[in-house]
Formats: structure tokens, sequence, C-alpha cells
């Protein structure tokens, strides 16, 4: 029986729906998929909804229910428990059932003759028990042969209009008219870290306890309990790989080198071989493979850098003429961005013939690392290859490690860097490092947690990095660094700092640029950990506070409240049963003490407006109650430019006196 | 070669498309279709983008030129010139000869060694001259040899930057690795009327010139002078089909009935006929074609009722019973919105098991009517039959006679109004008849002018129709009818009104309701057509001014300008060459004199600050002169709810000094 033009139900703008489901939303195992779509038929008759969803693998469909929110806009949602892929669709029928109990209700209340309506429901239930259980059947058919004698009106209301009824009818729907949206949309679920994760990027070469000598793998593993106390929890090394000497980089980029001269590790391959070797300096391969199980045990994971380029040293020049571009004089083509030269630098020409040979080569360098333990990769640069590459690539990897977390580090065009989120890159660089006024940083965060960006686009915060030293680091002070870092850490549940610069507070840059001086990208760097005034405390607190408080912990939660200063940034995230509620107050002004009205949004909260509450500051650990939407706040950026509250409400009963002490 | 790695150029969001393009886009003949799309590559090099079309049945591609306007957009467009079917879609390429001469300029800027790069643009003009005409070839291999030689700047300026090499070049790009944009997207191309059309519905029974006489097309033949003086183009029949006798309803639409009532005519069926019958008292089929003929040559197209539905004597219910649904008791299933029971008319059952039989039956009165000459079908209660059998039988129709129209006539809630619009109606109803004042106004043309629902849904405003009565109508008098007919026929480019009831000012409602007293529904009018303070007049003069003025032709061209008095709404559209310019004003306040200032957009309408320019009110044939942005109106209701203007610049030298005098 050919059904197709009996089916009368519309399913449209479903969303979440990337690009017409071309690309899949992002979640981590334990989110929500909240799933909205417009659904309804023609005519006067009731509609029932489903999502369905199921992992990739699994062939049938697990069901939740949808309900009618308004204006034909229905709702529902599912949880997803695992890594791998979940796919998702909603399904929707002309439910005649429910139809005849909304309407025999309007006809009993306008007095109207119920005779010939209470056999047709009757029917409904007899047509319905033959697909029911053993004991539902029995059920129903009771229920049917009280309808065909329904007399008065009190048992009218308890059979026709009785939940029980309504609730074995749902059971057995009569789905042989349901339609089902057109597509199957796909979810990518990674592991928690992909949502809340805290870099510290550290170029292992400078931190030997010996001056002047090159650091080593071992003398990083001596720094690994520090950067654990400060509380993070993925250490992230620019390339190990050998450095070329080809037109290697001097110090602050010159091209004059001197024979002491390190290079960049960015300018990867040499004699003693390329991306799946380690620079002789720093160690040998088991060394490295000692760090990462070092660091595990301290709950660090090692990111590893993945700079698909080379030295004109590296082996593949030779082996792989082809990979590469060559100019009418014979000369390989190097990176340029005219009329910038990086000479020390060539890239992959993606347009070469034997592309899939090159593709097969550059995946086997990734698994050649996670062979050895690695599980975060940080794709630098990725902007510069080709998004269709990429896109298999990642695809491929996490087919067979669905575990693994890809970083992209591109720093370019807006939607260039929506692209490389959407063909699979887990977490992203982003605007934040120039983004330094409360407009810009409201504009900037409502785009990336209010729009559909947020169903795939998670961002990864950068106060710093060894390339950027922004203008407002290079002035502020240490207040800056604290102001930066708390909103890295706040606003954005995935965050990260380039040190030991950071903590710090180095601020020397190159006369008008945004490049540190006598930048690490070239040189060793001997830095005074000791050095009075570093902020490895503060990042410690901060990072225990994001550690200990789930609203933290993800960045789609992000709400901006209101604040009547223009210096003073103020914003909100909560669980979503605000069983944990922090709120944010940022002193964007390194210079001045602030002060002024903040509106905390107690309505959203559950506050009681005649209640007081207890704001914790988790930083200063000083506590204040406050009543009402309107509090007064001062921050001194020299003490401590931000408040991170949390709310502690219900003081009247279960409050803590000690808190009034 | 398998090139698909090598494709490095994305092409998203592009617009329009509506839902993921399962649906067409919408247009007349003449009327541009702009495209925009996010076309961008990975890394530096420079884009090129054609906007790719065709009709249906053509199997070349025509090409228009795209430029990138910012943040990575591109912008094309192409006009289409016939009824059908066109296909539009978008192609982008690295365009590696234009990467070429952007970053040599640059080089040769920062005064860079340039020899190895113009060896490399020599090899590209050699390249590209092998698929190039003999002529063009010559030109070419002549500017690769000077580029291999060029020495100087200025030569270098001259071959190597040159227009002429760069229009060469762009004659014969090398599409190896273009990308064309994943989908192929539909535009419904309809006739003229199908955006600007002028209705004017009549029940003909009323219009006998004998009184206490059913009316007949002969009738109607005599009232076609009238209705085409008034400037109206579509005269739309209420159902001209026998009249079922069953459960016929009484004046007022009362259950008890008398002998002479005469029922409503959508009670569609009786011994006489059902669909593609003529109710007898109306006249014969051949009076009906007269009718057709005669209105055609007063520039009068006949529009007729499609109303799928049947009263309990239409022959389908014997000869197929199993077209609708019975009850328990035998009897057939009446319409119903319960509590509200609709007695006289059965609708049609599309759940039935011989639902294609029913559809190719529904399809056949269309094609019916269509071979005696009817090509416009306003469709009653579009939104109680399947949308998949409107989208259908649209489709069917259209392809063969694709200058049909299809007015939906659906009064419901806004996603079912807009998905009938999406299935292929023509023009829609809209919720125009209840939006009063300025605010809702705005909210409503913006909604249905600046949004994505502007590319499918054609609005057709009607300020009455036989089932409503508006409020304000009920009350404001004359001037409020004025006010409802210029708002209509100026803000939307279809509009319609039901006669002669409007422009006698007809507003005697059944007391709390929007029906009208006694009536046209269910008894034969006596409409005093001659008498003083009809509307006749304003309405000739309202349409002569929509036919003279292109601006008025089209919708999608309105824009709210600013007045600061809450009861005047000020508004504009003008032809995109601004050769004309109507400016709108109407004191929506039907009761009392108002005024106030209105900001006239003189920057986007080309006016300069420091000149006089002539508003003409194509109304009273008053003119004004102002100046600048900022200028006074008053209207009283009483003479003149509203003004037309059109704008005239460029008074200096060009002006007509008789416009002064």
């Amino acid at each position: 029986m050919n059904a197709e033009g009996r089916k009368r139900v519309v399913i449209e703008n479903l969303k979440p729906e990337i690009d017409s489901g071309r690309f899949p939303i992002k979640r981590v195992i334990g989110e929500k998929v909240v799933v909205t779509a417009d659904i309804f038929s023609d005519g006067h008759d009731t509609v029932s909804a489903k999502v369905l969803y199921r992992r990739e693998r699994d062939h049938e469909w697990r069901e939740g229910p949808m309900r009618l929110s308004e204006n034909d806009r229905w709702k529902g949602e599912f949880v997803v428990e695992e890594v791998g892929i979940y796919l998702y669709t909603v399904e929707g029928w002309i439910d005649h059932f429910k139809t005849w109990q909304r309407d025999i209700k309007k006809r009993y209340d306008a007095g109207q003759d119920l005779r010939v309506e209470l056999l047709i429901g009757a029917g409904y239930a007899e047509e319905v028990s033959r697909r029911a259980s053993r004991e539902d059947k029995k059920k129903l058919i009771g229920f049917a042969e009280v309808l065909k004698r329904v007399k008065g009106g009190e048992e009218f209301t308890s059979v026709a209009l009785s939940a029980e009824l309504m609730e074995l009818m749902d059971l057995y729907p009569d789905k042989n008219f349901a339609v089902s949206y057109e597509k199957e949309l796909r979810v990518v679920v990674d592991r928690e870290k992909a949502l809340f994760s805290t870099w510290y990027e550290l170029f292992p070469r400078s931190i030997s306890s010996d001056p002047g000598q090159h650091g080593t793998f071992q003398d990083a593993e001596k720094f690994l309990p520090e950067i654990a106390r400060m509380g993070f929890d993925i250490l992230y090394f620019p390339p190990i790989h050998p450095i070329g000497r080809t037109n290697r980089k001097g110090k602050n980029n010159i091209l004059e080198v001197n024979p002491d001269d390190i290079g960049s590790p960015w300018a990867i391959g040499s004699k003693e071989g390329g991306h799946k070797a380690i620079h002789p300096q720093l160690g040998t391969m088991e060394e490295f493979e000692i760090v990462i199980l070092k660091a595990k045990e301290m709950g660090l994971e090692i990111a590893m850098d993945l700079a698909f380029q080379c030295s004109p040293d590296h082996p593949y020049v030779k082996e792989h003429p082809e990979w590469f571009r060559w100019r009418p004089d014979g000369t390989v083509q190097f990176a340029e961005n005219p009329p910038k030269k990086y000479q020390d630098i060539i890239p992959l020409n993606f347009e070469t013939e034997k592309w899939e040979e090159l593709w097969e080569e550059l995946k086997s360098i990734v698994l050649f690392w996670i062979e050895k333990g690695v599980r975060i990769f940080r794709v630098d640069n990725p902007h510069t290859k080709p998004f269709s590459f990429l896109e298999w690539l990642i695809k491929e990897i996490k087919e067979k490690y669905p575990d693994v977390i890809f970083l992209s580090e591109a720093f370019t065009r807006p939607k260039v860097m929506f692209r490389l989120a959407k063909v699979g890159f887990t977490q992203s660089y982003t605007y934040f490092t120039w983004r330094y006024t409360k407009r810009e940083l409201i504009d900037y965060l409502t785009e990336l947690t209010q729009t559909e960006v947020r169903e795939y686009f998670r961002p990864n915060f950068w106060p710093n990095t060894p390339d950027i030293l922004p203008e407002h680091l290079q002035y502020g002070g240490k207040p800056a660094f604290m102001i930066r870092l708390v909103l890295a850490a706040t606003l954005s549940s995935n965050y990260g700092i380039y040190g030991p610069a950071f903590e710090l507070c180095i601020n020397e840059a190159l006369p008008g640029k945004e490049e540190y001086l006598n930048s690490e990208k070239y040189e060793i760097k001997r830095w005074d950990r000791e050095k009075p005034g570093s902020l490895q405390d503060f990042i410690a607190r901060v990072n225990r506070t994001r550690k200990e408080n789930p609203a933290l912990q993800t960045t789609r939660n992000l709400r901006f409240y209101e604040a009547d200063n223009e210096a003073l940034l103020f914003y909100g995230k909560t669980t979503e049963d605000l069983s944990n509620m922090i709120m944010v107050v940022v002193n964007l002004d390194p210079f001045h003490i602030q002060s002024g009205w903040v509106w905390v949004p107690i309505n959203e909260l559950g506050i009681d407006p005649n209640q007081p509450y207890l704001v914790h500051d988790l930083l200063s650990d000083d506590k204040y109650i406050w009543q009402g939407e309107k509090n007064y706040v001062e921050l001194n950026p020299q003490v401590l430019p931000a408040n991170i509250f949390r709310v502690r409400k219900k003081l009247k009963r279960e409050m803590d006196f000690d808190y009034f002490m």
C-alpha cells in the first residue's frame, strides 16, 4: 500500500543543523542535545512527535519525547553518553486518538450529543489493542467496552478523558503515516576535555636548570609538578622535531644567523629526520615517551604541534620533490605572504598530482605520534591547508581514535575560522586575544555562545602566544595579565597561556609590534621562575576555581549581566539545575579603581528578592551579603582586578552563620 | 586524473536558498535574482567566482560575474526572462594568475627582485594560450615573450599589471579544480500578474438589475466596464457550481432554512452536478465562457474559486463513498472545528486508501476550467488539504500551464501560511486584514519584505472579504475604508477588495463578530451602486496611481521612513534606478486630523540636501516644494487620509515652472 500521499505531517526548520546537515554538531560525553523543529499538519488534527537518536554503529533508534512549545515549534532532547558519532532526527504523525480526546472534551463542554463520538473512540481503542501487549490489550478492550455504553458526565470524564487511557494509547501510536525528517544529522561526541581544558604552552629547550644549556625532555619532567600545581591539564610543546639549517633565522627573526643560533622549531626537518623524528638536543624518543607517562601521573596530557611544512633540509624535499612547488629557476618555492618572506620554511603543494600520497604520508605522521601516546594535537596554521584534506584527516583519525583532540591554530578571517571548526577541529583559537573593551567582549562572546556557532566551534582563549604579545599586556603591567587571565579562564571553559612568559608578566615587545622582544621562537630563554611577583599562585587559584565549579566547565552557559560602569564587565555562568552559580566582575581598566552598580538577574537565578544571599569571592575569599538585583562593587586592579563570586542562596535557614562572623 | 583532493575552494551559505533547496524561490518575468555566497579557499590565493543559471530545459549554463563585497561574501545576479523553471548555482576557483598579478605588484612596491616571478607569469600566459582563440593565442604568447625580458618599472607596469592581459587571461580561466556549489537551486518564474494584480471579488448572484432576481453571468457582463473603470484587472467569483440542498444554511448562517434560501456557494454539489458544473441560476457554461472573453477585452481576468469540499448532495458522495469519512452510525462526517459544525459541507478524506484517484480527480477539475479559459484560481482553505497534495497539484498544472496563478486563501498559523507559499502558491492571503497600528504594520511588512519570506511568499492584501469585516472598518466610517484601501494598494503590489460591500462602505456586523450582518454568503444582496459617497472614484484614482508608477508594482522594495507622530505611517517605494519614486503618508486615525514631521531619506533617494524637490500628491493632485530631510504633513481623514507623493528631484534646471503656479 502506497502511503506517501497520506502522510500529512510536515517537519521543517530543524535545529541544530549545520549547513543543511553537511557538518555535524559537537558535544562531549554527558552533554545534552536540544532538538527543535516546526512540526504541523494541515487541518485541525493533533500532531505527536519524537526525537530519534542512536549511536552510528547501532541499528535501532532510541526515542525521546517532543513537546509543543509555541507557534508550531516542538522541542525534545537527548543525552550523548559515549565518544564517537551519534545520529539524530525527528519523527511526527497525526494522532487521531489525541485529536479525538481533545475534541470530545470540547463537544462535551458544549453539551453536544456524544453517542457516535464515543463509538469512534471505542473503535480507536480496539484498533490499538491489536498491536498491544497481552495485558494492555485486555485493558484497551475493557476501555472500548465502557466507551460504547458510557452515559453520564462523571463516567464520561473518568473514562474518555482518563490519563490511563491516554497513556495506554500513547504506547502504541499509529505510525502508518508517520513522517521522518528528511535528514539524519550527526553529533561528534568527544571526551570531556574537549570542552573543559587548561593549556600551558612550553618551549622545553628553555627550561634547563643549567644556565646556557639547551633544555631537554628530562628538564621538562622536572617542571611537571609546578605545571600541575598551577592547575593545568594539558602541556603543549611547540614542534620537537629536528630543525633545519638552510636559511635558519637568527635572533628576533633576522636573516643573519650566528653559528650558535638554534632556529625556529617550526622550520621542521634536517639530516636528522623530519616529522617523525625528535630534535637530538631535546632527547630521545624514549625520553619523550617517559614525559608523556610522567605527565599522565600528574593529570597532565602532552599536546603536540602538527606543523605541516618543511625546512629546506627536510628529507621530503629530496625524496618527494613532487610535493613541493618549483620555480622556473629550479629553486623551491618557500613560504611567502608577499611582500613578507619565510625563507626557512617551504610549504607543501597540496595541488600536486600526487596529493593522495601526500595526504597518506601526513596522516601517517599523526598515527605515528598517536602510537607514542599523544592524543592532543595543536595544528599549526590550518588555514593554509585545504579544508578537504583537514576534514579527511580528522575523520580518518577519529574513526579509529575518537578521543583525539585537534586544536585549530588559525588567526584569520572569521568564515575561514568557522569552516575549520566545521570540518572537524575539536577546539579553535579565537579573536579573544584582541578583544579588550566591554563592547568587544560582549559582542564576540555573544556570537560564540548565543548563535549557531556554539554548536560546532569550541573556543579556546589565549591571552598570549609565542607569536602574540597583545598591546594591552605590553602596557597594562601585572594587573593586565591578571585581568586577561580571569577573562580567558571564566569566559571560556577552554583556555591556555604561553608560559613562563605569562606568569612572569613579560611585556617587552619589538617596537610597534605584537612580537615578543627576543622571542623564544628564535633563542633559548632563561626564565627566573622564582621571581617575586610571579602570577603562579594567582593562576593556581583561578584554575582551582574552575575545577571546583562545574558552571565554569562549559562555555555555552555564559550570560552577560548589567553593570553601570563601562570598565566593569559583569557576567555569570550556572549549571542547568542552578546547583552551582558563578558571577564574575572584572575591572577591564588595569590602571584605576573602578566601582559601580551591578544588576544580578535574581529571577533567572531563582533568588527571592526579599531574601539576602551570599556572594563568596573565590579569588580573595571575601564574602558579601547582597539582596535584590542592584548591588555595589569596587575593584582595585593593583590589589585584585576581578571577583569570581559563588552565589549561595537560601541563607535563611540553611545558612552557615559563620559567614557573618 | 582524480582532482577531488585538489579542489580548494569552499562555497557556503548561498542565498537565496529555501529549506536547503527543498523549495524554489519565486520571481516574475524581468525580475532579478541576486545571489550571494561565502566563497574562499585556504591560504592567500585569490578566488574567482561566477553565478551559473539556466532554464530547466536548457543544458548549457549561462554565466554572470560575481564580485567580492566584504568578509568573503560574494554577490552576483541574473534576470529571468521566461515563465517556467530556472536553475541557478555558483562556481568558484583559485585564480593563480590573479594571485600572481596581486602579489607581483606588492613585490614590486617592496623593491624585490622580480626576474623569476616574471618567468612564472609568462608561464601562466603560455599555458592559457593553449586554450585561447587563434587571435588571443597570439596576443598571449606576445605577452609571455615580453614578460620574459621585462626590465624597467614602466614597462613592468604596462605589461604585467595591464588590464588587457588581465582581461585576456580572464576569458580562459583554469577551471580544472573549480568547485560547484553542491546544489542546483530553482526559481519558479511567473508572469507579471503574479506580482502586480488588483482583485475584485463579486458574487454574481447579487448583481441582477432586476430587483429580487438571482443575478446571472449576463448581469455580471454588464458590470464589467465599471470594474475595469475602477482599475481592477482580476474579477474573482466565489464558487459558481450547483449548491447543495441537504442541511442548506439560512440567512446569517442559521440552521432553519426557508424554501427560498439560496445557500452558501461553498456548499458545492447537487443533483445538477459538482465541481465541473455551473449553478443553473447563474447561466450556462457558454455564458460563463462569454464572460471570460468579454472580461479579457476590458483587461480583466476571471479568477475562479477552488473549494475542494462537497455538499452532502454532491455526486461524489454516492459515486466515491471511499473519498469520505463515515461514522459508526453510517452517516458521513461533515466539516467541524469542534464545537463548531458546518453541516452543509463534507470534507474530503485525504487519508483514504484511494488517495491517488482522489488526487487525479481534483486535478481534472482544475484542468477542466483551464480548458474553459480560466488561468487564475483562488484556493479555498488550502490549509485543510495535505501540503503534499497541493505541491503535487500545483506542480502538475504549472508544468503544462506555467502561467496559471494560484492564490492561497489561508488565514491560519504563520508557519502553515508560509508552508503553503513554499509548496507552490503564487500569491497568499495575509494578516494585513488585522494589522491596524503603526507598530503592527511596520513589524509585519518588515517580516514580509526584509526576510527570507520575500523569496517565496507573495502577499495579497485584502481590507475585507465576505468572511471578514474587521473591527476598524466597523467603527471607522468612510475614512477607515479609504485608509485601508490606500494601505493595501501601496504596501502590497497585489491587493483586492470584496465589493460592492467595500466601495459602499458597508459596516454592519453581527454583534461582537467580524461577520457581515446579513452576509452575502447566505442571501442575495441588493447593492445601490449609485449611492452618494461610494468610493468608486477614489478606488479608480488609487488604482490608476498603481498602474502609472512602476515603483508600486512590486512589494519587496518597501521601506519605512520616520514620522514623529504614532498615527502617521510614512513609507516609500522606488524603482531600482530611482526613475520612479513614491512616498506615502497615511493617517491611521480615521477620526482626527493628524500632523507631524516626516524624514525623507534624501541620501538614499539621491536628493541634494541643498536643492528643493517637488512632491506631487497623486490623490489630491496637490504639489509641495520640500527641501532636506525634515518636512511637515497634515492629514484630515474627513477630506483625504493619505498622500501618495511622486517625488520629482532636479528641480533646478529641468523643473516645470508650472508646478509653482
